[in-house]
Parts: C-alpha cells; sequence; structure tokens
C-alpha cells in the first residue's frame, strides 16, 4: 500500500530516501466498508486519507435535508475534510466509502511534526492546497457558468471513473441534478 | 504603505526584520480608479495583490452572460485571481477596483524566489492557501446549505462593511440574490 503514497509523493516533489521514509512512517492503513462513514458532521477531522483501493465521498447536507457531493476519490488520490482539519473546529462534511476501500492516514500531531521537520513535506502540503483551491473554485465556477450538459461532458472527459464505477444516484447527486436528467444525458451522449 | 503589509505578515508568522525587508522589497505600488479592471479573463494573472486602500472585487461572468462575484477585498487584505496565479493559464476571473484604491502587487517570479529562498514565507504562502481554501469552500456550502435571509446575515456579522460601503447592485450580486430580495432583507433586519 505504501509504495502508491511513495510514487505519487516522488511525482510531486524532490525528495531523498530518508526522508520519503519519515514521511511514509506517520501513514497508517486503515479498510473501510462500503457505505461506511469515516466523518460525521460536528466531528473534528484529525485526519487526512490517501486511497489505495476503492472510492471516499465527501458530501454536505444542504437546507433541504439532501446530500450534495463535493468531491469523489479514488484509488492515488487524497480525500479530507480540509476545512475541518485546518481549523480543527467540528466539520460540516461527511467523509463515506463508496465501496469497500483501503486508505492510508496520517493524524494532525504527525502531519505538524512533519511539517515543521521535513522541508519537502512543506513544499507537498502546498502542492495539495493549491490543487484542492483550484479544483474547488473550478467546481464551484462549472455549477455558475455551465449547463447540466456540459458539466457532463467535462465529467466523462475529465473523470470518466465516477460515471463507470458509480450509481446513478451519485453520478446526478455530483452534477446537482435529477437522475431523470442524467439519463436524458446519458442517452443524448 | 508597506508598514500595513508588514504588520499584516508580522501577526501571522514569526520573521526576523531582514526576512520581512527581503519580503517587502519586492511589492511595488499601485493606484488604481474607481471601475479599473486590473485583469481579464483571458489573461495570465502574473501578480498577487495586497490591498492598502480601497476595496478590490473578483468576478466571473456566468451561463446567462451575467457577472458573479466570487470575492470582495478591502484594506489590509490579499485579493487574487488565485487559479491563474498558480497554473499561469487564462483567467476565467476578473479583478476591479470597486473604489479608487492603492495595491502593493508582488509579481510571480519574486514570489517563487521568496519561496526557495525565504522559509517564512513559504509558511506564510501556506497560511494563505489554508485560509483561501476555507473561505470559498465555506462559500460554496453557504450558497447549498442557507437561503437568502441567512446568507444576508451572515454576511452583516463576518463582513459589514460590503453592506455599508458597497452598492445595493455588488451586494445583491455577492449574494446572488436580486436587488428587490436585497432590499425587502434590509428592510426586515
Amino acid at each position: 500500500m505504501h509504495e502508491a503514497l511513495a510514487s505519487y509523493i516522488k511525482q510531486d516533489i524532490d525528495i531523498t530516501e530518508e526522508e520519503l521514509g519519515r514521511i511514509l512512517s506517520c501513514f497508517r492503513p486503515l479498510s473501510v466498508r462500503k457505505q461506511e462513514v469515516l466523518l460525521n458532521r460536528g466531528q473534528v477531522n484529525r485526519q487526512i486519507n490517501f486511497v489505495t483501493k476503492g472510492c471516499l465521498r465527501i458530501f454536505f447536507i444542504d437546507e433541504k435535508g439532501e446530500e450534495a457531493t463535493r468531491y469523489l476519490a479514488f484509488e492515488n488520490h487524497f480525500a479530507t475534510a480540509l476545512v475541518s482539519f485546518i481549523s480543527q473546529e467540528p466539520s460540516m462534511e461527511y467523509v463515506q466509502a463508496l465501496e469497500d476501500s483501503e486508505v492510508l492516514y496520517i493524524e494532525k500531531p504527525d502531519f505538524e511534526r512533519l511539517l515543521e521537520t521535513v522541508r519537502s513535506w512543506e513544499k507537498f502540503y502546498r502542492h495539495y492546497l493549491e490543487s484542492a483551491y483550484t479544483t474547488n473554485t473550478n467546481r464551484l465556477m462549472s455549477f455558475i457558468t455551465m449547463d447540466a450538459q456540459e458539466r457532463y461532458r467535462l465529467l466523462l472527459e475529465k473523470n470518466p471513473e465516477v460515471v463507470l464505477r458509480l450509481s446513478n444516484r451519485i453520478v446526478a447527486n455530483y452534477l446537482n441534478i435529477s437522475q431523470e436528467t442524467l439519463s436524458r444525458l446519458k442517452s443524448r451522449i
């Protein structure tokens, strides 16, 4: 499991084997079953997760009491309720497994210690934040600047696994459209 | 002008006077008139701006061809089309002055050089990214989890200057409601 994370880190930054070893030793494995919730709303998120198998979903509850999916992460991606991790205040978001999944996670104190002691880890986290910021801002803009069909096409182009592996309910929820609209879009494209 | 930026940085991180001097020497002053556009859609954003007087607005154009305001920054705040600054690809966003404004800006090459040579600047930028991520994610969630009245109350509580200093057109646009709805909310609260 740690090999996938090691490759991911080495692709992003220049790092010595000694530093990489110190980083990897802070990540612990966790198996979660399909539908299992790793973080509930109101809990403080103390960990960052790297998915090595399966899929994690991050969602919150909208004003009508319905789920709104913010982020989906398959193998070789991080998935974290990052606002709560940063502030250490109760999370608005849920983290849930959509398939039987294997995760490597690092806890906040270890994470902070690495930031202070491993220079390249600070750079890695900076890139992580830049990527998370870009993903979220582009997603916000896509809701305002694109219609449902354009959003669906973009998803097929950038992240086809979402459509191939997940249920229509989740795909529709991620696109913020009804399942009926999704069926119509699928039959058209 | 540089004193305000110096205070802002010193509040956030521990820093020597020598490092602070190196950082401040990279920021240059710029005066912009009300309504002036600092960055157009399609341009690559090469600078980060710190407002010392006035107000900057970041907005983009929605699918109906109308402006959608993402962020408003008054004195002592940074305001940047950050996605384009990170990627160095053409911006989807506009940056515009809403009042006659004074800005300190740093250009990308100087910014990158500081990241490599001043350790505390990397920490400062990390905090900047964490804050930008949190602001954007909370804003995305507020649109999905709150109605117009709750969003207006939150704005009055967290950032009353927006309502006190800016036109109803901009305030309504920032809240993503009509000016009529804003007038109704104002008369009720």
